[in-house]
């Protein structure tokens, strides 16, 4: 691989995907320079930065004159929720691979503008969200059980996200600037939908949410169901929630449940079991993968991307309608 | 308790549970009639109600004429699944009690014509359906524990209902017979929401099924999802299927989970996980109940129903609406 220079926006969300990635590939992803936005403080993101990669990296006053200066190769966006489109349509103009946080917008005019960026960017240009669920151990060993036809035909895929709530800064109780449960926390949900259901898209979606008991967490959904239908027949539901009791062995309980003609595979904490003719078994888990490495590896050619572009917006764009959706209920 | 007629049409379904009923009741219910429809031999049924009771019961060529020959206090409706509602109404008619086989009309109009035969009933005449899971010792021991406050205030409710196909006779492969798959596997899950939710009704619901890949099993749908709200904000879901391998141990695979304001409470397998405040807790088994001995304590008086006429036509309405919404999709 060739050496990839790196710039970074903000500390929100999962700059630990690229993080980790960053110490993996070495020498081939070199950090050029750090900003953040939101009133959040560029200090703090030059310090994880420079912790986790040993190059000393320069902060600038905001994304767009990091860009002008560092000309980097890739833009790892963990800024203000509210500023993922605008600081992805600023890289993809430039033909600056993305690697955003999810969602990468927080209403479906911003999503629409990004799209159009990506299509009017220079053909390999990449942006890709940060479902970093895919690449779990589980949930990988899952998929490519699947993949490999244990389950037959896949029919239906069920997904359930339970966090703690715990304590969250400002920004997640106003909507503006949080977006939402169904995007945030509900984002990761319809991925294994897409992911498991072998689909390129969202037919339908429902979904309901609801803010009450939020311990004083202003506009934040405690809790949240959808279900929908994918364009290849595949149907699909979740349960979204921060009501997992704070006394609970693990931040989040992750599930997934894929029903096919020949079987029935689940994912439940971390174990993955399969359900099929032969009876019940315990499958031995394959090794996680890292997101950005294997995002790293499609830009430079090696490799089939981790998720696509189109995959990312299909993603973006049914997280929203179901949240839109929910807000009319 | 004083001494019951009872008197029986047909074998579908959970004849099983009045046949357990009327073995523990001994002398306070004894079967006086049975009859069949729908092409069913109701020698069938004769020799299951001897066979289970001790009692020699006479064979009636239809409803009609047993009711009017036997005048039971209660009768146990598990025919074909189109007559229920018009049996249903025969016996509301006469004031007599009705242990229907769920759903109790497979289209809203007969639902309507049942709440109406119901209205005009005698005041004290009661009609429930079969809904046997809330009696099953797990589903138990989780109601008694939400009801006591453990999980706090229920906010979701997520169920999961699959079976494994099987050999099923003729009247499962058509609509006007069966009724579809979200009326008859699903309404066990959807009467689990309202139980749990504790709520009267649903708000609203969207579901969709699919009928592709049913082995020759003509309109039987294999699977369904539905997400709704109850009347009193509770959020649910659940997946429906048919999915389950013949390998499984257990012919179904029911679960519920209820995530409320202090811990989440979820069975499975047959067993019942409290996690709260005070961490993840096994609780023990609460014994199961009898649907049908609790349905006939009631009509003496004795009890609270185990299950109310209003719930039962709530959770009818809503398993045809959500059938009848799924098939516009």
């Amino acid at each position: 691989m060739k050496t990839y220079k790196v710039a970074f926006v903000g500390k929100r969300g999962h700059l630990g995907y690229a993080m980790r990635g960053m110490k993996l590939l070495k020498d081939s992803a070199v950090a050029v320079g750090v900003t953040a936005d939101g009133g959040d403080d560029p200090k703090q993101v030059q310090t994880i930065v420079e912790g986790n990669t040993g190059y000393p990296v320069p902060v600038f006053a905001d994304y767009v004159s990091m860009l002008d200066a560092t000309t980097p190769d890739v833009l790892v966006v963990n800024g203000a929720f509210e500023t993922h489109a605008a600081i992805s349509i600023e890289a993809l103009k430039r033909n600056i691979h993305v690697f955003c946080e999810k969602p990468i917008a927080l209403n479906l005019e911003d999503l629409a503008a990004v799209e159009e960026a990506y299509a009017a960017a220079r053909p390999g240009t990449s942006i890709i969200s940060m479902v970093g669920l895919r690449s779990e151990a589980p949930m990988r060993t899952a998929f490519e059980a699947v993949r490999a036809g244990v389950a037959g035909k896949v029919k239906m895929v069920s997904a359930r996200k339970s966090y703690k709530l715990g304590e969250r800064p400002d920004f997640y109780k106003k909507r503006e600037s949080y977006g939402g449960t169904i995007p945030w926390v509900g984002s990761h949900a319809l991925d294994l939908m897409l992911y498991f259901g072998g689909a390129t898209d969202f037919e339908h979606i429902y979904a309901f949410h609801n803010r009450e008991d939020n311990h004083d967490n202003g506009e934040l959904e405690m809790c949240a169901v959808c279900c929908g239908r994918l364009n290849n027949g595949v149907i699909t539901s979740c349960t979204i929630d921060y009501l997992r009791p704070q006394a609970a062995a693990t931040h989040g309980d992750d599930r997934v449940r894929v029903a096919g003609t020949d079987g029935v595979i689940e994912v439940a904490e971390g174990e993955v079991v399969l359900l099929n003719k032969d009876g019940r078994k315990v499958l031995p888990l394959l090794p996680a993968r890292e997101l950005f490495c294997d995002f790293m590896r499609h830009i430079s050619c090696e490799e089939e991307p981790p998720v696509t572009a189109e995959e990312t917006f299909a993603l973006t764009r049914a997280c929203l309608m179901a949240r839109d959706f929910a807000d009319t209920l």
